[in-house]
């Protein structure tokens, strides 16, 4: 299969998630990286196209040149990858959806409940597809996870608690001039709750993937625990789901020495499920009254969509790398599948849509508004 | 050192708990069984004496009869353990109390903070010893992480998380006969959060024991899942320390599958602390910047309490019995002390207080109101 | 049940495992302890047996005379306990077995193979009891690991391997004046191999109890990696089992920083059973084609026997005294089944035998000889 | 930097490892595939080169015709990467080494020592870079573990102990037609020893990158556990290191249920390090006295080389991908630098070298005559 014409946004030398994207699209050989508008500083947009092999007539200014441009070449991109700060993630994408260009976007979708529709409408409008980059939720285990509470092994979901939380802003980083680390504490860029936006949506996302619940209405305590920041960096939310189902989501930015610290488990009627990121190979089923059964990623017993999911046998760890690309191969298939008029390998889903983007920013608002309200209970539905 | 005499209230053939009580009271030779009231049942009462080898004259019909007989005889018991379901605590420990006896109780300590105020004052008049087997906070490795965070290993405290969470209760067991079990879920004898007055005051004691912090205020949902149940089965509450720091402890009764499932994290500014009971001998500390660090019980790195409390070297998992016996060994020393008019040995120090006890019913009481209140802030302070 | 009187020879103040030995013999109160030969220090032979409680006529000066007075009393030792170093187990336990009074000891069974089989002789002649304490054994996960191999849940048996490796004599302990280590490397009181002699025969135990395999040949590797030190203290044995599996067992005492270090992997044909000491309530059976299983201590789903062996609920772990209990608790029941002229309970099967020890023995003196002879294959079964 | 031209021998549509090449060869950008000779089957041949968008010119009909014709082309390969089944190494290898063209091979380098000491004296001649993939050895954590055993973290090594041991040839599949496995049991395509020439060579690798010790004789038991298979599939083999340390490596295909299976434990005279596969971002080291320290790929105070062997931070694990594209990597370095006449990335170290496959061969051989021998020691030294 040909690989697809990708452009970038964002991801100028020494970004942070952007190399990540890049390896992500290349792993499968589904995506030849072609254009891109990296970076504002001229000399580093420069240099990442060079190192990246790309025609100097391809490498733009900003995203809305090269939305422009590369609508009108007949060997124009036919996806754009928007890895920018929170704050331009909007605008970009609309340059691309109105050009009809197929975009993968990094997470959280926008700045507000408000641009995030936007989006959505103007995807659905267009046509387009719109990916969001929750990588963590691609992980086969994870979609086995999810395989197993629908398929009723642990019956009807009783409790569910999430937590993100890792301590890699346990100091004031703002105050210490890195600027790959600033932006995600500064409000303006990163959004209403910064570390909801940065991390509360991946684990809002997964928790959203693994069930299949919705929440109904959260209690929340947004926190800032370290001094002199003007942005929150602990959150813990309670939960109501529709269904009665009682939960909990903890994301933290201040938990020093935790690792990456994402982690899930779903206890149901008859037994639960534990998935953790750190060793995200194994997805452990605890019944009652019987043996705990850890299920090993590439095992033949598998749902299809997790051996679709998988590139190597059990004992070869994956990794983050392997779900990040299943997002950008999946993303691939979608895309190409539009594009060619033809239906989708069904297996392909391993991304999340604008609808999760815009429901992560539905928790978001409420969860900053029932932290300001004494955690009072505050209603996390959509009306639409 | 001459083993004390020793009287059991409850513990009846076939109770839960109250075998654990009588191999921790035996495994270190610091107490000999010589007197009980076991069961209302005069046939299971009997048996169990025999099964001790207890002179029947000293085999009781009930508490309040042990009490004022044993007072009388010159070779008396010199402690009373109290192990009877919850509802029996304060007049069972208090008929104890008056008599001058020094008491081991187990938890919750009662049915509610006015008649936890009651046991505390009259143990205070008497100035007898009052323990409560908080048996969990007894681990060595529970102590090291009191001793690690008091030495300032973690930096100031800024988020806490303990859970006790399993799933033995995840059916409607109450309706299926098992008396050992249901009463645990009747709040007529188990008190006003059965969750929380069965599991959940382990899990505060552990966090007040290992972190020194103490609650200021809560927000609490309360919830029953088990369809037909009358007593709460699952709890989350969100905490505010006085201090400033955030945390969160979550007790359930039906999170299925999930083993044990008491663990607490405590991350610090530049660290945090990780122990959970189905490991008891490991503690880990996962600084910033640094390869995590594992400590084990039986090292001679470790600090004099955790070491007090150990009896093998490390490698040889000393586990339940092992912490149940420190309660009780360290309750002899401080009884012997007492009423040989010496100071007890400072490290004898494992068990919980009355304080701690009518901490616990603040607790509780608390997380009920606040429950009701639409997870509204709650002061969880005591006036005195 | 009344508990059977019990004697001690061994175990003086500041012994090493003999005080794991009297809180064996306490936990489940089968054993009450009445007489003992605690040590040639006739001071600390004095002070443990009032620290013990026991009638000062009855700590004697040596076990000759404790077994003379003790048979001759209405009301003597039912049972010795052998917790000396091993150069004394032999003489020590024949004459207890030669009073027809029951033996437990400590392993090794003693310092050679003639030794091994002159008790064994004896104990059978004599009609008595004869229980070795591999404790390790008898945990509750080994019992349900033998069990899971005899009802073919791993097919064929074929490969084994355990390890018993530990480092605490990685220094030249014996130069620094510890006298409870240093007869553990001395040959003329551990035997002709210590590392064998000292934890190989556990992990030699472990294996045949596990697999019911027996070893039919060994090649040997002993070595002393110790500068300075007089005895072997690192052994690696390739084994061929009657039936065609092959094995391996390695026992060090300088594997440094490696914990206690006991644990076995047993292969059939279709998946295979891991153990490990220091997790030891779990056994995990890794099946072809399956979920890996981990059964847990405590559970319902258990084999009668592994059930027999355990005293909590699944989640409080039990560790090394309820393990070491288990030997005394069964060996109590089949001396008193034996005293009371009935069948003991089938289940009463954790302690080891005088043919397991013989066969202990075997397996050293075979290892010493195929190290001697360049690890040539050599025989390592009994004519008998 | 511009991307190496890089061609395929061996790799068709199904193949089992060559895809992982491919994705090492395409994670960090440093190859760009161009050429191959993916299969003998034409058909098969033409179709791996249209997936992977080769100019239907420079696929080839087999690896001397493409050696021949990319020599003469001046965009023609710089590196050959050789996937192929054992018996093809060296022709294959020496076809490209004689045009000047450099190497990258997979493992084991050749079918016998000749061979492989062919192979090297080739390299040497024409001074091209041969590169083995010797993959599992280029985990960062492995990387580190030689920092910490050079650093003296451990002192002087004793004993180590290596594995690889799975089962997933636990069944007779060379008689099930599966033809990607069956040429793996087959001594005619797989070499003297399957195990060892399979999966033992990476142990043996691996345990020689680590420690930096020679293997000075060796004792060696080889043998077949499935009935009706023509080649070895369990290996023991005990280890005299040059120096005087101890050893034991373990590799089987008939390990059921056990995962991946490579591990490896060094202990020294005060401490020991432990890293396993199936969690290799994790680097334990126990030292005597001390807290273990659980080392994190991605960290900061890991040594140079470690931190150039990984690309994302810690907590993200890694896993099989990105150790395998270390070793593209590092030889994309080292070739560039010698085509571009300077000297390489000094941390660009991740790769086994000829000499490293040429120890391999010699370890192989001297395991199989021991075996024969009865287990006798056997010399495993090279006289150059």
């Amino acid at each position: 299969m040909r690989p697809l014409r990708l452009g970038f946004v964002g991801g100028g030398p020494g970004a942070g998630i952007a190399h990540v994207h890049r390896r992500a699209a290349r792993l499968d050989n589904r995506f030849a990286i072609v254009a891109g508008a990296f970076s504002r500083r001229t000399d580093a947009n420069r240099a990442m196209g060079e190192e990246l092999g790309i025609a100097p007539d391809r490498v733009y200014d900003d995203f809305a040149a090269m939305a422009r441009a590369e609508a009108r070449r007949p060997d124009g991109v036919e996806c754009a990858a928007i890895v920018t700060p929170n704050s331009t993630h909007a605008a970009a994408s609309l340059a691309f959806i109105r050009e009809g260009i197929d975009v993968i976007c990094d997470k959280p979708m926008a700045m507000s409940l408000d641009e995030a529709r936007a989006m959505e409408r103007a995807a659905a409008e267009h046509g387009v597809v719109f990916a969001l980059t929750h990588n963590y939720s691609a992980y086969p285990m994870v979609i086995e996870a999810r395989h197993q509470v629908l398929s009723g092994a642990i019956g009807a979901i009783r409790v569910v608690t999430v937590e993100y939380a890792h301590g890699t802003r346990n100091r004031l980083i703002e105050a210490e001039g890195d600027a790959k680390m600033a932006w995600r504490v500064d409000p303006a860029v990163a959004g209403p709750s910064t570390v909801l936006g940065d991390i509360g949506t991946h684990a809002h996302h997964l928790m959203r993937r693994v069930t299949g619940l919705e929440i109904q209405a959260l209690s929340a305590e947004l926190s800032t625990m370290v001094p002199g920041r003007r942005a929150d960096d602990n959150a813990f939310v309670s939960l109501r789901f529709a269904g009665g189902a009682r939960g909990q989501l903890w994301a933290s930015m201040v938990a020093a020495g935790n690792g990456h610290g994402l982690r899930i488990r779903v206890f149901g009627e008859t037994g639960s499920l534990h998935w953790d990121q750190e060793r995200p190979d194994l997805l452990v089923l605890q019944a009652d009254n019987a043996p705990y059964r850890v299920m090993r990623r590439g095992e033949g017993y598998l749902c299809d969509a997790a051996r679709h999911a998988s590139r190597t046998k059990a004992g070869n760890p994956e990794g983050f790398f392997g779900a990040f690309a299943n997002v950008y191969a999946d993303a691939a298939e979608v895309i190409a599948a539009r594009r060619e008029g033809r239906e989708p390998d069904p297996l392909a889903a391993s991304f999340a849509t604008a609808r999760d983007g815009v429901l992560a920013m539905k928790f978001i608002e409420a969860a900053v508004a029932s932290s300001r309200a004494g955690a009072a209970w505050t209603d996390a539905t959509l009306a639409d």
